[in-house]
């Protein structure tokens, strides 16, 4: 399963009770950030996370209210005293950027290794997960994230047994081992269905969401307009209308929708809710604090 | 008078409910913010206080708590159409540490103003108070600030119309000002008690602050450790003792003393209070938001 907590849920710059937009993908005591605005660390004590278990930060751009909160961050982390090193991915340019914001967080009793990416799409296994890093269109450099818990198939002890596969394997083979000679393949059904969620902002609808978004348990994309009269200043800024968003959702058969990153100028997001609903009822317009448990299907 | 607001009284990382220190000062519909940690700009506009009003921005040292709030807070006020420069105060190097932190802030509408002070005593003149910067001892370059309000003395009636000064002239010689001949001198008294506050941290406890917190009708010091057995980490991290802090403000004659800059490792301050008291009976253990309007004694 994971654990999902939206720890901000603004665009542009923060307002009381509304941190900047931040993720905190949590699968197995291992744990993925994605974005880092100012009051990312409080976000992430007041609903009770942890600073250990992040092992990768991703960032979508260099804007700064997706990364002001990092250099607060990084000190909080040597802080917690880690030593392991910490895993930064981004946009090419990444390194140089936090070069700068660390003139004010020179020391830490870890390393930062950064993992830069351009124009093609990729893929990385982090905190367990399988995440898909594609570019998005925001005008300047910017990601997509998948994060996606596969699932194997059903252990088949019948196919198991006529083998001859000793039953201590069996665990091992389930959790996708070879031994002794024995595949998974051999003692284990069809892939199941796994769980998977999409995080995206700020961009423009692409392609790369729609492929990448296709039968999500959650889709998290930005609400930064909701009023139709602000759709060209959306395709303007490259941001996303909150219609938008939720006809995507709607169109990649989404099992949810989270909206995130509003404008300060909107102060109450649900006065779109019902309209976003007529579209695709699933959608939530998300508070600080909005979190969820995706599990597995039952078979 | 002055209005203070502190608007933040964290150390080191900030905390729910405890943003980072920094301290917002008012004169005559102008402003000075000192320090500028994560958070600040939140606790601005939940104090209801104004973005457009900072004239200048004192930074007392480089910690990532004293600065990491800087660039969104840049920001934001070019978000609120400013185009009149912001002159900024600190320690040598402020600059660069400046430039650094901008590369997500690259583009504002205004320029940003610097000055920078080494090992001398200076006083300028910001939001029309004088401001005294002097060095403290934090381990590296670390400034504190006195901001005073001067009161003239009274205007004497009877000596300006001995003098023959015309009427229309009274206002502009009460206010400073030479005209037609006559100085201030000729008509007022004595200069009157004006008004004072000091703001230092982080730093151990240093002549200077003795000097300009003199008759202090405000003394803001880090109460950054209360335990006794705290004092030589207290010592070797150049902090200062919050016990230390009263018997400042009792030694200076101060009005009042509050007590900011705590360390998250001490999650409740107030059970200082009584001891600080004992010392300092006009010690405020502040929280977020602490505000006060500081003004001229009755004659």
């Amino acid at each position: 399963m994971i654990d999902v907590t939206l720890l901000g849920t603004g665009g542009m710059l923060p307002l009381p009770g509304r941190s900047l937009t931040s993720l905190y993908v949590r699968h197995d005591g291992r744990a993925i950030l994605i974005d880092c605005g100012e009051g990312t660390q409080t976000a992430i004590r007041q609903n009770s996370l942890r600073f250990k278990n992040i092992e990768g930060i991703l960032i979508t751009h260099f804007h700064a209210d997706h990364m002001s909160g990092l250099p607060g961050l990084l000190l909080t982390l040597g802080n917690e005293a880690r030593t392991e090193p910490l895993h930064m991915y981004g946009p090419v340019g990444l390194e140089q950027v936090v070069a700068g914001l660390r003139v004010i967080a020179p020391e830490l009793p870890y390393e930062i290794i950064f993992h830069e990416y351009g124009e093609e799409t990729a893929e990385i296994t982090l905190a367990g997960l399988t995440v898909t890093l594609f570019p998005v269109d925001h005008g300047i450099p910017c990601l997509g994230y998948r994060m996606a818990l596969p699932r194997p198939g059903k252990f088949d002890a019948r196919k198991a047994k006529a083998l001859g596969v000793p039953m201590p394997l069996w665990g091992r083979l389930q959790k996708g081992e070879t031994v002794d000679g024995f595949t998974p393949a051999d003692v284990l059904g069809e892939p199941r269905r796994g769980i998977s969620l999409l995080y995206a902002t700020d961009t423009r609808p692409v392609p790369a969401i729609y492929e990448y978004g296709k039968d999500a348990d959650l889709i998290i994309l930005e609400g930064m307009y909701g009023d139709a009269e602000k759709q060209e200043r959306a395709e303007f800024t490259h941001h996303m209308m909150m219609h938008e968003a939720a006809q995507i959702a709607r169109d990649v058969n989404a099992a949810q929708l989270w909206l995130t990153h509003y404008s300060p100028a909107t102060p109450d997001p649900t006065e779109y809710e019902a309209m976003l609903k007529e579209i695709f009822p699933e959608t939530v317009v998300a508070a600080d604090g909005q979190s969820v448990t995706l599990q597995f299907m039952k078979d």
